[in-house]
């Protein structure tokens, strides 16, 4: 290969690499719009972050792990930020309190959103250099894809700040989601399981938690063609699924009893029925879609109540290699998840709509190592005491997530846009 | 009396009230200016509220005990704010949860601001009518002065939450305070005791617990001629002050103990020396400055190390009679309690610069009764496990205190500007 | 006077003390004597300890205060008991944790009894000496009232310890209180007021808490001829009284809330009707017995919605000084408060049966000063967030109580024997 | 098979049953023999059970899931026990709640070994009839494993209580553990890895959750030769091990700091070096000696440390099978763990000694079934949160254990005799 052909191709990947830093950026930027200052400031729980932290905290992604090795002539935007904005990198130096995020009024929102100007200005400039080291683009993926997930907690977040304000304020009014009455009943997919290969395989970018590729041995199995939807979920409820300590897992049992949990999250039932929170607001609980904010223990409790279990996470896995990608992401702007438009046979919605609970704990595939360095953190020291769930979310950025992709969260953990898919052994 | 006199007078009286009500309702917006939405939306801990809500319940304070009686065609300017900005009146009906004042993010700051224009049109309004029933008067005072209370509550809420940032922000730049080397020593003011009258006496505005006045009997005693200063704290500090159990209360080290609290709140020790944090910032410790910020636990304990006790209301009151009761408040725009101007000779600063505990438990005097309905419940209540304070500080509005004043906060309490000035027993 | 009489004076003064240290220790191990060792050990909150501390501490006392002093030759009878026994003593070392003091299963029942045996033998031999010096005598009454208190506490901590278990079991039988239907109303009896003198005047002992006596300025006040019974606090929860925040401190409403407390401690509502826990077991609840076990905010709220108050503590003792110090005490074995015996006319029960909640916030009187050294701990450093209770219990030893007499608790508490005397202003 | 040799195999097998629960139910009271009443009854934390307790629970077992389905006229010992001793079987009604075992000081030790001693003289009654239904048979075998568990839990609990108390006693006195400087250094040793099948097989007893056989696919992997020593983890407290937070699992990181966790518990430093409390007392820690008492995040983190892993159930298991399941177990009397006494090649002390944590969440089996009824609580309701330890400790019963074996506990527990040994790749 010549020279110029070198130049160009080089150059190509500098400019796909400016295009698409602008498309995730922008859209972090798009998530934010409809929130008042006021709005992007608070912070609801420990597990939830302000938007205005979202959007900080993203860009010293950017500022920390490219800027200061690879800008010459670094200069950071503000010194204080490397403590504020680091979320819990022991590398990078001390953090900020999780919990206190909240409480930083200043730096505003004004001062904030230059700070994002100020990155990407940088950013840009530095993209457009020749001969950059290899190590920036892999980081600079790492820092796109790590900006996406933060746009699904940004909307989870502030889903879950508008819920606790007792006027159930929209964060952007949606038309009304329509029932389908024609959607096909939920029905078992068989799989014959045996030797499979689990994990990401392929050029494309995936996640240290992804690899690396192993064999795994399963028995016969099957999943439902479709995942658990309202109207299920109540006949559960109806049926005292929430009072019969027989389908709870002890530690799921104790924490229903301590919470007085009755129903999902985001429920709540008036004189006309059961009322659903959205990002739209209050809105009429609609039958045949997919129940959502569920606890690993409601959603386990559920499945045990309907004689299946919850998939593990290579069943999952090695089913979804054989089903849809598309699915109903965040780039519907709608942030509900919707009732089954298709009839056809098969696994339906895999992806998008809802995080699928697995009963898999998160843990290292075997062979598993970290990046170097404090990137390292990325993933692996979160591996304890969490489940993962597979497939994304109708607040997933559209193109995020794969067959591969493990999400992850506590038991306990609700407010992310979490379902069920149920499993069964084949006898 | 001829009539037309009458109404002169009458008219006298409204264009006063209009005056007033419009002085005070100002006042209150002015200290919100330096602050924006974020600063205003935010709590930083349950005893504290935002300063939006301030804003708010203070107007839900004129609207409900005055308007919804006396104003013809009563519409509220939000029906939800009844339940979102009522405090702790329960004969009002729901209040939303103390500790999530901070969430709520809408309404706006914007809207609160409208509402509070809103008030304020109808008020006037209201109070440009002749023939008002006689209670709307004594309610107008008491909205006054309640929202007078609120706006040093207001900057005593914000000077903890921006203390709560790692950057110190100021709420508003101010000259440094200078120190006064020519000051006079602390020295004892004696006083001969014998049978007193203590609670309010007069024709002027008084809270209800401050009635009724009443007899008490004092032995022999003398108090400080002024508070105690940072200089004189430190050298209580220097001594082992916070180590040593011998100067506590039981209940005081177990305090300090768990909380690990070894000086006054908002103290950082830094290479330069011991810096404060004040509402214009950082600012290094000024020694002849009153000390402030101190819980009762600690002002109890410094009185005993320094061989005396603190005062009981009774004392301080009887005392405050022959004291200046002009001071250093908050028209002044320091919110920082000064050193010692004057070198003459008798009490002095008994007002203003800090509020002083007292020993004396927060009770009701004899004979005391609270007004029929809700607003019966703005004082009595609360007696119980508070101890009252004395004499208003540099953040308590000019004009607001009087010799017969009485303040109450729990023991632990310490972002109030509160001091300490000593007392001993004659024999 | 010459040698011999003073010899013999000073030789009945030995033989006094002898005998009444060996009649209250006796009464301590007698209160002890139906308790298996397990009963002994366990402690049942933090605020009580076992059975076996009471009987060790009380030993460690005299050890600590007298014999270590005093002893020729001391040894302790076993060096780490200086710490697992000290109370709260700073001034003499360490302290095994309050809340753990339950987890002391060594030393055993056995050895405690023993330590209990040795330190007599220790004192009876101190006490036989000649030209034992002054502060000896005051010491050992203290170390005697000392242990009378913790007989009352070692009476409420195994009556709460009891409770908890499922099987109510009795520490003791006692026959049934029988109810007394010719009991005579309650009344008011007045007061005039004025300057009055409290605080222990003569010679006997007093706490330090009762001195020095001193003059008080009172209104008119009246004071109800008997204590509330189980039948009126009936009335009170019939009528919602706990449902109804306007008879409650705010503090006590929330109180009720989080501790969802909805009647007296110890009592059970069966089928049957109220039952009640005593030390003999479930009985069912008495109608004219005094109400007991109620914390300071329940007894509050009764006073409000009966439309009367608590007395203050001074009120309290200036009305004592003309009753019958004559009451139902430990003594009787009963352990349990009775329904009023006699018709007579004026204040009847202001001693024993249950100690009377004041309004009171326990205080220094003017002029208190404690003892120099570790004894000087006794109650000063309690002077905070507690109140005054007053006329002792029948858990009380007789003898042990008088009109000057100040028990103090926070105003939660609930498991000593705490009822309330009604009290309101004369106009 | 004619009648007379199928009426002998019976007679045999009752024969056999009754030997084998004699010897069971006298191995549990031989543990409590060095206790007193008092060490029986107390509860040092939520996690622990009273030593009393597991003797009542025990027999609970046998008369709620045998005698009181099968024993003919069945009458409770003491109907109260039914709710007081059932540890978590919801399908048998209430419970007591756990953190208030320690409250029963009634029923008495002494009545609770009559318990034990009605229940066994009515199983062995029950056991010597002929014709019993097959169920009783795997039942009685679950109730002896049970009882088996509770033993190993008898003496994880008093060793929990007793070092709570500052005495540190004894449980029972034994001879110091030498160390064994000769030993051989930990070297690895490899595995193939593929297709193995783990879970139980044969015919001897197993746990519900060690079915069903299945097979799992290993990579390649080897395993330490022995369980890390405590010298080699004082070299990780050296080099800073508990203050680095690269080595920690985040959830372990925070766990350390809000804990202030610098050493495994029962560890003490003194002058003469660090001291370790065993059941016999305070003992200095033994260099060879595996280190014990470990939580999940300092077995993973000094494993991190040392550049290695922890082993997968699965891969423990497979090397199980290979090694002598001989080992150091409770019928030493010793308690502690020994260090390792032979030289020979491959694994070393697998089983006995101490529990090693496995980086296995504790799951259900691919195919497991609970089993039906009030039983089926036994395991399957743990499934989350918690980890799974093999190979048994010098706690554990001799014969108790297997290679299929699965304990579990929640990652922050250390009270157990827990350890770890090594893994790692083989690539």
């Amino acid at each position: 290969m010549n020279q110029s052909t070198d130049t160009t191709t080089a150059q190509a990947r500098n400019d796909d690499a400016v295009g698409r830093y602008l498309t995730v950026r922008a859209a972090t930027e798009a998530l934010a719009r409809p929130l008042s200052a006021e709005d992007c400031c608070v912070q609801s729980m420990p597990d939830a972050s302000p938007a205005k932290w979202h959007l900080a905290h993203t860009s010293w992604f950017f500022e920390t792990f490219i800027l200061e090795r690879h800008e010459q002539g670094f200069c950071a935007f503000d010194a204080a930020f490397r403590v504020l904005f680091n979320s819990y990198y022991q590398g990078v130096g001390r953090q900020h309190p999780r919990p206190q995020r909240g409480l930083l009024t200043r730096p505003s929102l004004a001062t904030v959103l230059a700070y994002r100007a100020d990155v990407d200005a940088r950013m840009l400039r530095l993209l457009q250099q020749d001969g950059l080291p290899e190590p920036i683009w892999s980081l600079l993926e790492l820092g796109l894809q790590h900006e996406q997930q933060h746009q699904e907690l940004l909307l989870t977040d502030i889903k879950h700040l508008l819920w606790c304000n007792p006027l159930w304020p929209a964060y952007r009014d949606a038309p009304a989601v329509a029932d389908s009455e024609a959607a096909a009943p939920s029905d078992w997919q068989p799989f014959e399981g045996g030797l499979v290969q689990t994990g990401h395989a392929g050029a494309g970018f995936a996640f240290d938690n992804e690899l690396p590729r192993h064999s795994v041995f399963l028995q016969p199995y099957a999943l439902a063609t479709r995942p658990v939807t309202n109207a299920e979920y109540l006949a559960f409820m109806a049926d005292g699924g929430y009072a019969n300590p027989a389908h709870w897992l002890a530690e799921g049992w104790d924490w229903c009893r301590s919470q007085q949990i009755t129903h999902p999250l985001y429920w709540r039932q008036e004189e006309a029925g059961w009322q659903e929170f959205t990002l739209a607001g209050g809105r009429p609980l609609v039958p045949r879609q997919p129940v959502v904010h569920l606890s690993y223990y409601e959603a386990d409790a559920y499945a045990r109540w309907a004689g299946a279990r919850l998939p593990t996470e290579a069943e999952w896995e090695a089913a979804a290699g054989q089903a849809d990608s598309q699915g109903h992401f965040a780039d519907s702007g709608l942030f509900q998840p919707l009732p089954e438009r298709q009839q056809g046979a098969g696994l339906r919605q895999m992806f998008g709509d809802v995080w699928e609970w697995t009963q898999s704990s998160y843990a290292p595939y075997p062979g598993f190592v970290t990046a170097p360095g404090a990137v390292g953190e990325y993933n692996g020291k979160f591996m304890i005491n969490q489940y993962v769930l597979r497939g994304g979310s109708c607040a997933t950025p559209a193109g995020h997530v794969r067959a591969s992709y493990r999400n992850f969260f506590p038991a306990a953990a609700r407010w992310q846009f979490t379902g069920v898919r149920l499993a069964r052994d084949m006898r």
